[in-house]
């Protein structure tokens, strides 16, 4: 059985195409349903133009969103409570559309409330595979960092009471993405660079893994040769362009592949201490070199070259009990080590094995 | 502006996928619209496995095609009359919908029939951009050759009474791709050959055109390594795979990009002469050192590796006025012409340089 995958209904990719926003969502207003909420990361509220060129209309609903922490289901419903108070003082039922302009947190944020919308309950009662009954309403992804490929998967990875774990569902895709490189031109440097690598290092893992095709192959090789000209060569006017769509890419490739270590052990990171996807994984690949030789030399050319100083010693100050905990989370996740070590990987990444790598870190 | 592109809603990947078809259909029909219309290519007719193999239900209607000559508009409106006829007789306002089995010619019949039935009058007078007014029925396609890249376009060419011309639209595009790569196993290996090229040499036109941006271009150059690695390396278990989605990947690369001198002196070929798209398409390419050197060079090499006799002279029997229609067909396409020679295109191909070109094929 392969999975026949929901793609994300209409892609615009263009420098300047986010001026189209308010012509494309249009198309998406009716009589009965006219407003659209716009989740946005509140980094763009100070200072920042693009809060001016929002395409805002009288009745729209404009809720800014705080990603310092990762995304938590409790967020999710608080949200998602604000928009139905906000629809019902507007006497309407439900709003035309979600517009989620930022990165990987802000676009999981606005898919998920697009489904809360529709389904009754917590975020967290549909947190695990296609739990998700009724289709959400309309949602659109304006990226404004690129790496995580949230664009174009169909999960929304949440924080819960119990567990860190996607809505993943057909109904999670976009139904629109609008792809404009300058969008992202002012990231902070470090934050591309991490949120880069969580691009690099997923196309490492689906590509040495054992669950690939030539689907997926082909989405992953053209990604990771996008993230080497975008962060081994030098800056070219479209490198933003470029590493937008190596974003785009390494989404798609997920479609027949899987993530392998760095993902699982920065799962367990994430889990105990906070640590974000993104500079998780890179702190994570680092000491990865028996798994990924090629890749982490590559890696660690890259973080020369872009001037960057790892975080190091983040488990230096951690229990033993924590370290059990970051080891339960990880070998949890076992699709991912069984792409990354084969059928066996129970004999090769032992618990004593995973323990000594945290330490390391 | 840029576009907006509608993508194909559902896309499945892998060998033997097509024993999924059956499940998949199953979501499409209601129970006001039961019955599915298989459009297959008639060369599966006789002895070949595939014909067996169709999921065809009690009352479904299965069409074969014949596509020896490039699709007619009156073909399509010939079809789409059995199709309407079948489901009178079946006491059925519409069939749940129509999938084309097949190379290029037979997934342009299909999306050209799914439009029809839902849209009145002839498709002749839908050929050009964004005429159609109604959605068309569910349809889906399954690819049986690949490198056209009709699996995922928004046109449906047809040669009507008075022009060869694409219905352009948003409702043209499949809702559903089945992605087997076992099914073009079987094809003959000059028709392989040829329907490669035409996804090659679309890669070289769009790779070198003034209309090009890094959507298109991530996607053209993987098209395009994947055709080196296919027509130009031994063969390997999953060199069908990788033409699968050379062609998927060339499709996708047009959304910003498009087709030059080839493609242009192509359609004249064909408009006079009859002679098949993917094969007009590298009988001209050959006579093109001057405009794609590089691209020439390695079609040669991919000529040769693959063993392949080029057809020589067919315009030697054409008289002027043929070739002058040849010219005046070609340069009709003034985008093709600008992207491959930009804003002045005119003062650098006159009517006597392409006359002089068309008579050396």
């Amino acid at each position: 059985m392969f999975r026949n995958f929901k793609t994300v209904k209409r892609i615009v990719f263009g420098r300047g195409c986010f001026n189209q926003l308010d012509d494309i969502l249009a198309a998406q207003r009716t009589a009965e349903c006219p407003d659209m909420v716009f989740v946005v990361d509140d980094v763009f509220k100070k200072g920042k133009p693009l809060q001016e060129r929002l395409p805002l209309h009288d009745e729209d609903l404009l809720l800014w969103v705080n990603v310092d922490d990762e995304p938590k289901t409790k967020y999710v419903d608080q949200l998602t409570a604000e928009v139905r108070k906000a629809m019902t003082e507007r006497r309407r039922h439900l709003p035309a559309g979600v517009i989620g302009i930022g990165g990987g947190s802000t676009m999981d944020l606005a898919k998920a409330i697009s489904l809360m919308l529709t389904n009754p309950g917590s975020s967290a009662d549909y947190q695990g595979w296609d739990l998700i009954q009724v289709p959400a309403v309309y949602h659109a992804a304006v990226p404004t960092l690129s790496g995580t490929g949230a664009e174009v998967s169909r999960t929304t990875v949440l924080t819960g009471p119990e567990k860190k774990l996607g809505i993943n569902s057909d109904h999670t895709v976009f139904d629109q993405m609008v792809l404009d490189p300058e969008l992202i031109a002012d990231a902070p440097r470090e934050q591309r660079f991490y949120t880069g690598m969580d691009c690099y290092i997923h196309c490492v893992e689906s590509l040495t893994g054992t669950y690939l095709n030539a689907f997926s192959q082909a989405y992953g090789e053209k990604s990771l040769a996008l993230c080497q000209e975008v962060f081994l060569q030098a800056d070219t006017p479209d490198s933003d362009d470029k590493l937008m769509m190596a974003s785009y890419f390494g989404g798609m490739s997920i479609a027949y592949s899987q993530v392998g270590v760095a993902h699982a052990m920065s799962y367990g990171l994430a889990f105990v201490l906070g640590v974000h996807h993104g500079i998780g994984n890179s702190i994570v690949f680092d000491y990865l070199d028996e798994f990924y030789p090629q890749g982490v030399a590559e890696f660690r050319r890259m973080l020369e070259r872009q001037g960057i100083d790892l975080p190091r010693g983040v488990t230096a100050a951690s229990s033993d009990a924590q370290i059990d905990t970051m080891v339960n989370v990880a070998l949890m996740l076992h699709p991912l080590w069984e792409n990354a070590l084969g059928k066996d990987w129970q004999q090769i990444m032992t618990r004593e094995k995973l323990r000594d790598l945290y330490r390391r870190m």
